[in-house]
């Protein structure tokens, strides 16, 4: 098979089956390639296809990719910087704790946010985006028991309110777990 | 102006224009940043949304993004590791000498190939991909000088035979050039 086809999502799939196609083709193409740039580029090519194989609201994500630990920042004042991605051009920075995205990053938890006009402080990045779901992605801890430390984040966006829900949620961190243990960060 | 309109290109521009728009953009984005994975992200969706604004044969463009010097090889066997990038999950390894993207990195030089399938040893990451433009990202030198380092190369296929000319080649390299100056390699 050549890569490429990992991309291909069959029509009619449920949201689950798409996503268990994503985690397989990960975890596949991590096979013997710890590098995080690689394989978070990949991965974000993977997401961007399953949504866009999917019918409404899924099919209306306008950017999926991550933002990363920035290396520049120290760590009183935690920043993440942009990772691979797929979608429009995106905020280069963002400190822990502005918006949805450091958010996830400060608390070291999923923001599902199906309105992102009513979260405080959203950066619109793209006024076209109306919902966001951000996974934080933990090493050395799990997501949710606000231990480890936080290498990167999931983010993405959607054109639709309500873009996302706990399907979402439950197989974005378990890519986030997938990540974590498969790079060098 | 959000971040995400850099990504919206006029109907009717010409490819000069697009690209014109490409490198005023990108000049922007990079000013004080200079985190090659944060630019070379932002970088791939200017080209991607680019050729999607364009006629045919432009906007048949199937990836747009980069592969970087792997810093894991060894000198005497360098190899190229995926970096960001726009379109289907790709190969994440390719030797230095190996296809399009290997020779225009052992050469330091521009592989324009309006036919990959005459291009001998082409890599098929993609069945779809008709022909290629691959661009050497080069400090300390010039490309096509055969001096200077290769750090990064730019990367575009398209599904259609004869996708690039010299125009393409052109403005690509002037994109080489700012990105080899306007990053931490």
């Amino acid at each position: 098979m050549v890569h490429a086809d990992a991309s291909n999502f069959a029509s009619g799939v449920t949201k689950e089956e798409a996503y268990e196609q994503v985690l397989m083709q990960a975890e596949g193409l991590f096979y013997e390639q710890r590098n995080w740039v690689c394989n978070l580029a990949n991965a974000a090519s993977l997401l961007w296809h399953a949504y866009h194989s999917l019918p409404p609201p899924s099919n209306a994500v306008n950017w999926a990719g991550f933002y990363v630990l920035d290396p520049s920042s120290p760590p009183e004042k935690s920043q993440l910087i942009l990772g691979p991605f797929q979608g429009k051009v995106a905020c280069q920075t963002i400190a822990f704790g502005r918006g949805v995205c450091g958010t996830a990053a400060a608390e070291a938890r999923t923001q599902l946010v199906p309105d992102v006009d009513a979260f405080p402080g959203h950066i619109a990045c793209d006024g076209d985006s109306r919902s966001e779901v951000v996974v934080p992605i933990v090493v050395d801890g799990s997501v949710g028991e606000g231990k480890g430390k936080v290498v990167a984040i999931i983010d993405v966006d959607c054109a639709a309110v309500g873009g996302f829900d706990e399907v979402d949620q439950l197989w974005l961190e378990r890519l986030a777990v997938l990540l974590a243990k498969s790079c060098y960060w």
